[in-house]
């Protein structure tokens, strides 16, 4: 494996796992007031895009980071819709 | 154009512009509490690395696409520094 496949693995990673903190965030505060549900809504439907397009190409790594930042904004998204009244 | 390539420009449209009504809300609001600042770090190193791997790699889409990316978080991470003591 070569250092331009590790460069894009860390890329994909960070960009993957940067919603987690937001997640802890909510998770501990349970406030998202000031978290616009927009961005998530623009996000999941983007990154969905994205896992048919890797399925369309047959592209694992994409099919792979993408379903997970899915499954992990779709968990961001659940919270803001839980804690929006409080 | 085939409809694998519309798809891959939809997607990669929605998850780059996805953070603009969260700049929107902030900059209305002047309020970023409940936003972790941590998900725009790691979002922001991702991104930038994402430049750096369409650099390398000689491809435009990559580069065009994140480096949006990367400027649109710094915008939004400029606002979270300066409303985070209101």
């Amino acid at each position: 494996m070569n250092w331009e496949v590790v460069l894009g693995i860390v890329a994909g990673i960070c960009t993957t796992v940067a919603v987690i903190p937001q997640i802890i965030k909510a998770w501990k505060s349970k406030k998202v007031k000031d978290v616009s549900p927009g961005m998530f809504i623009i996000l999941m439907i983007g990154v969905a895009l994205w896992v048919v397009y890797g399925v369309v190409k047959n592209d694992i790594p994409i099919i792979a980071t993408n379903g997970v930042s899915l499954a992990l904004n779709s968990v961001m998204f659940y919270l803001m819709m839980k804690y929006k009244k409080d």
